[in-house]
């Protein structure tokens, strides 16, 4: 089972999405992929991180990786990938078309995978390249996962709604 | 009863969320909460501004309170907030935590009360410091206010939808 | 027929949207009305449109105009205008009165018209007149299509929801 869970900042979708990811996991623990790399020295985040960490202790199994989602990946089990757009951050020196190729084989692995996306497509772009670049791989990996996935849900403030 | 609209810039949510507060305050006059504080010399918003007030003169009594929303709060009135994002941009010296009390002291009044969210949730967030609290606030005192609200109504392009 | 496609960057309404012209313009040959005007000297925005031109060669009639909407329109034709954000940021020298007004006669005329819009309202507005002016515009234009059409489609990762 493949699910996508979507929203802006604060918007509530990791809470949201740990709650469906117990659903869906009952006889195993599922694992928590961090995707944020903690290199950047932002005190702000590790503070955030932290607080995260904590909430989430009984119930995962942390695995901190931020660029090679294939390698972390076994079989049979429920993974919850917190979130996609820190990981395309994190590969931004890639192409477009290695970083599809690359999430096409995360949607076919036998596994139950919860993912996260921090949408940042309805703003005006930045007119840097690095920032346009990101915001396009967002929707099109967005893309990708939404036709892969058995459920999509989009959410607001909390409130979480299936769209597909 | 409590409700909360959201949406984008010029999406239409004030002039929808005015038609639902005269629905909601029949035998008495609802009171227009305007957020927006006259001191950033600002001629385009005082166009803007002067605009509205016209629009709402007859229906609405006009309080103009940026800061404290408590203080004005009476009892068994109704009241509509434009907007809370302007509200959180006048108290971003105050913390997350100072900002979740006060607005919890709010939904606890025994008014109606129509609130207005400005969504600045699915952009690029800018680097500096102001801006990412700004819109991590704007996400959090949002949740807070959707999870008090009987009604929740997404606007776009002047099309609202109930999504609680 | 009046159809608005709305949604993010990369959000896949241009693919879904042209599967809706074809099929409101069964008999003919529908146009594709490009807005985008070729004089910003963008190597990647050329090559993004070669491979839109290349994708739409045999379904549709390509029109080149940014600026004057009214001024291409027939009769009894099919339109995909492909995107009113585009047209709105080429047009940004008139006033709101003006570019309302176009576009009020444009939801007259007596054609099947599907318009996209690129969704720019729900990030933190850049200071700067031109960025607010646009953000605005985008709005205000985009409520006034909404009025006009049968249908209006919100698309995110490739998924439409009718919402009118």
């Amino acid at each position: 089972m493949k699910i996508l869970y979507f929203g802006g900042q604060k918007s509530g979708k990791t809470s949201l999405s740990i709650v469906r990811t117990k659903e869906i996991s009952r006889n195993q623990k599922p694992h928590y992929v961090a995707t944020y790399l903690d290199n950047y020295d932002d005190k702000e985040m590790k503070t955030r991180i932290s607080r995260h960490q904590a909430e989430r202790r009984d119930d995962f199994i942390t695995i901190e990786e931020g660029v090679d989602l294939n390698g972390i990946l076994k079989e049979n089990q429920t993974y919850l990938i917190d979130c996609i757009s820190m990981w395309i951050l994190n590969n931004m020196e890639k192409s477009e078309e290695v970083l599809i190729s690359e999430i096409q084989k995360v949607m076919c692995s036998r596994n139950n995978i919860i993912f996260i996306i921090n949408d940042v497509s309805s703003g005006i772009i930045p007119l840097d390249k690095m920032s346009r670049k990101f915001v396009d791989l967002t929707g099109i990996i967005g893309q990708e996962i939404a036709k892969a996935c058995d459920e999509v849900y989009q959410v607001n403030y909390g409130i979480q709604r299936r769209i597909k």
